[in-house]
């Protein structure tokens, strides 16, 4: 019996003992963070499925594990023997989690889950489901903790200050806009729940999360009040000068709890029900307006000082990964260079660039057939080596105090089939395509997405997730309310037009399964371009510059212009890192840029 | 004083008699209906305007005339000495009507129309948006009737039967489906007050509005019975045996009001508050679920004899377009040719076929300046005369018992400026990136469309409008719910994935206002790719096959795939049209299908 049987085995009993007959465990915390703390790894310890995107729900017979494309090979690999089937989202007529609950507990049934790490459009979507079959719902129940002995405590690692001249805005000024919107929308009190949202309305940066520069705190803004709750222990003496000045109240982690309860029958509360936990939700006593957090917005359209700054992360940034590609395609046949050791040898290089803080997201290093599992990230058994005529595909990124990055590489170790060069060509037409876009103001990314797809779509493949995501400032890598995908997600906040200053990256790739995975992934931002009696046109610019990899590219695949752009990235890639490279290097670089 | 001022003067009048605030006009019959009998043409009456697309709103002080982008040009003209101005729809903030009357009239005021030439929807739309304001909604005032003096009967022209080798599916079989959709939403009744949707399940066509062959009628659907409204003189003895055959019950057209309102309070009535008018929808007192109408998406999905007979009827359709472009491009110079000489002629052209029955819609002949207007027609005042250098803008389609047809050729005449010939290519790349678009089932027209306006948008340019629509069979020319539009127009009905069968046209354009108008439009089908592991792949075939003007395209600026597309589909206009063509036309068909 596997540990993730035995797990399933030891929740199945405490389910018996309390007359529950389906329990949820989703992969969050208590802020529905992307990347979670240690304490909060519940689907890694239970199931063995290391992915970042999952739900689990279990029932007296059965198991259920769901997750997207990306890591539908990676879970039936970590699934095997733990009883726990993958549910395949978004593929024919796979139910959510919400639906199969609903058909699988009986009439006059219990559902029940740990209220505090359920996003509270979740919990009402039980509700509503539920509904007819008199069916209750436990929202206090941690079996996870009763079953997990030396559960990891809460993080207390310290914050830090994210000064102004990264920010380009102070807290005043940012409460200010926050309490605008919610004039606007009749509230007289807004709860910000997300970790990314504190950070960025706060200016305030930690360590308590995976990954993402966070702090576990809430906010509680009101026309003239803001309170933080937060562990006070992990305030410098910066941070604290900072919260006096804009009259911010600092209060225990806990006590948003209470004083959610305490928000009396006059108070009208701005929440976000994606952005809030169902056991918060169900502690409010007061009026609701429900509606995004007005940070979403206002963070996702970075300022000119934001956008100065990236640009210099993603320098940093490029100047790593390329020396990191030409360290693999000139060492990979002399030593031996295992995906572990990529993962090691490229944070290296990082690391030697100035103001690197951490990496932004989990480094993804992924060889041969590891890399058609899309989020595939190497573990001590899995680790590949790398060999001639196979493909490593590195998907990774940095956090700089100057923003964090997120780029894929795909890169070509000695020679590869003509038909592994012909999807090469492909995904790279798919992300110039989408680059090169010239729009009008208002469009989406649903609206956008298929300049990506056609390339792909035509030799009859598609990569089964989205093309694209916002990506916060030190903040999450994943960040709405942009993304590229053809069709609509109601989960997914990415339904907003596109905004001058949004940051977003073009990623899509050709993954097959037992044989190799491509994906090439630049960072784009949104500009305004020509304004006539049409509109106002937009398009975006390119951040990045890492040579895409010429042992791929089939030049008689590439029309004129994407030949033209391919040579002018190049020379701009040359320009911008050879100030970078040491003399090895920058001969390697000459060959990599040149014109095709 | 103009007519229109007259008219308007005369309205006001009325309106100040009978306390009337603001008065609007749809350009409606009782069906909700594109074109209209002349009975119906209230809008051309009264303010002059004779696009295809209007509506009208006058108060006190003010009158404003609705439309889109494609009649600004032609409005801006015609509207001119009327005192109606025009507004822009989707432009910059310009305010909807409903919108726009709501600021209009005073607290306390009257809002007033005839109930039967509005939606239901509309209708609703002014009662939420006049809720706050204590505004009566008067919807039996019929004022243009009483302001025109003459005004034209309803059609009594006869109706004929569309036998099965056309429809592929019976009247009975077609009943069967509805019925079947209406148990699904708990309807036991069904109202069908839409002209195509009773023409198509009835298999009945007729000659009543303009252009569709369409007669004046409802139905009533119930589990057991089938009533259909129609002005029984215009039957002949083989509807009726058909009727018979099903059981329809003929009743006389205007009894729906008074067997609307004997719905008892038992019966749940299915209705489509985009298809039924306002004036209908208050007379029922039984339950209603809404929703749109069963037929409306059976109907937009072809059978496979229906697609065997628009293949028939699009190839009778270009070789008449071809013979005329062939005639236009020989005796421009030649003779005397205006605009008006070219409605005829090709007319003239399409009646040599077989089985055409009429024009499927307004014809548009539009040369130079004149085709900026995007659906301007030619008068005898605006008769513009074809000359060497400019451009002839024709859009136009055929109604043959095999299909309906709509098509559009820009011919040119001579040589043309290096400007134009660049614009002319970049909207032949928008119809053909369109045209081959391999995609996901799942697709709709908004995730579809940036493919034909990539190339116009990279010219920051743009059409205004959508990129095409759903066509029906003897029905509809602009049929529900599929189109292209990147932007998401609740009003409009284009919110289908694609399915098989489904047919649409695929339109872009450039338009110069007082220069030039260029628009290529093809006719697609959509039909079933490979199905793998990604699903169900889709893609369009090309229907018509008439030459794409060679003096107007800069092979230069097409990429290999796109010269290769566009000698493919020449090599195919010249095999199929070949047969058809005399002597002359044959060389000359030979030379505008070559190779470049």
């Amino acid at each position: 019996m596997t540990e993730a049987a035995k797990n399933v085995a030891a929740i199945r009993k405490l389910m018996e003992e309390r007359g529950i007959d389906a329990y949820v465990i989703p992969m969050a915390d208590f802020h529905q963070s992307e990347y979670v703390g240690e304490h909060f790894k519940a689907i890694r310890f239970v199931t063995g499925f290391t992915g970042s995107y999952a739900t689990v729900a279990i029932t007296k017979d059965d198991a259920g594990l769901w997750t997207d494309g990306r890591y539908f090979t990676q879970a039936n690999t970590e699934l095997e023997g733990s009883g726990v089937h993958l549910m395949k989202m978004f593929v024919d007529d796979t139910p959510g989690t919400v639906e199969w609950v609903a058909m699988n507990v009986p009439e006059g049934g219990k559902v029940a889950f740990d209220g505090r790490v359920l996003s509270m459009g979740d919990g009402q979507a039980y509700e509503e489901a539920l509904a007819g079959k008199n069916v209750t719902i436990d929202y206090e129940q941690d079996l996870v903790s009763e079953v997990w002995e030396n559960r990891p405590p809460l993080s207390e690692k310290p914050a830090f200050f994210l000064e102004e001249k990264y920010t380009g805005e102070n807290t005043g000024h940012k409460l200010e806009r926050v309490r605008e919107k919610m004039a606007e929308v009749g509230a007289t009190a807004h709860i910000v729940a997300s970790l990314d949202d504190v950070a960025w309305l706060f200016n305030t940066r930690g360590d308590d999360i995976d990954f993402f520069p966070l702090v576990l705190a809430y906010a509680l803004v009101t026309k003239d009040e803001a309170k933080l709750y937060i562990d006070e222990r992990k305030l410098n003496d910066e941070l604290r000068a900072e919260y006096e000045k804009y009259h911010i109240e600092v209060c225990p982690y806990n006590d948003i709890y209470e004083d959610a309860k305490k928000l009396g029958e006059d108070e009208v509360v701005l929440i976000d029900p994606m952005k809030m936990n169902y056991a918060l939700y169900k502690n409010l006593n007061c009026k609701v307006v429900e509606g995004a957090n007005p940070t979403i917005l206002m963070k996702a359209m970075k300022n000119p000082v934001e956008i100065e700054n990236i640009r210099k992360a993603e320098l940093k940034d490029s100047v790593a990964l390329t020396k990191f590609i030409c360290w693999v395609k000139k060492n990979y046949n002399k030593e031996k260079i295992t995906e572990l050791t990529c993962v090691d040898k490229l944070t290296w290089f990082r690391q030697q660039q100035e103001g690197y803080i951490r990496d932004s997201f989990e480094p993804l290093q992924a060889f041969g057939p590891n890399a058609a599992m899309m989020h595939y990230s190497p573990t001590p058994e899995t680790d590949a080596t790398l060999e001639e005529g196979g493909m490593l595909l590195s998907d990774t990124g940095g956090g700089y105090y100057e923003g964090s990055t997120d780029i894929t590489r795909t890169t070509i170790l000695g020679s590869i089939t003509p038909e592994m060069k012909k999807y090469y060509t492909a995904v790279y037409r798919a992300m110039q395509n989408l680059s090169v876009a010239n729009f009008l103001y208002g469009n989406h990314g649903w609206s956008l997405d298929v300049l990506a797809r056609k390339p792909i779509w035509d030799l009859n493949k598609d990569f089964q997730c989205g093309t694209g995501h916002g990506f916060g400032y030190l903040g999450s890598i994943h960040e709405p309310p942009t993304g590229f995908r053809w069709y609509i997600v109601p989960s997914k906040n990415e339904h907003h037009q596109f905004e001058e200053g949004m940051c977003i990256t073009n990623e899509p790739g050709i993954y097959e399964e037992g044989y190799f995975g491509i994906r090439i992934e630049n960072n784009l931002v949104t500009v305004k371009g020509e304004k006539n009696k049409y509109g106002q046109f937009m398009h975006f610019e390119t951040l990045n510059f890492v040579p895409i990899d010429l042992d791929g590219i089939d030049p008689e695949e590439l029309t004129k212009s994407e030949r033209e752009w391919l040579n002018d990235y190049h020379a701009q890639c040359y320009e911008k890192l050879a100030p970078y490279m040491d003399e090895e290097e920058l001969e390697w670089l000459k060959e990599y840029t040149r014109a095709i």
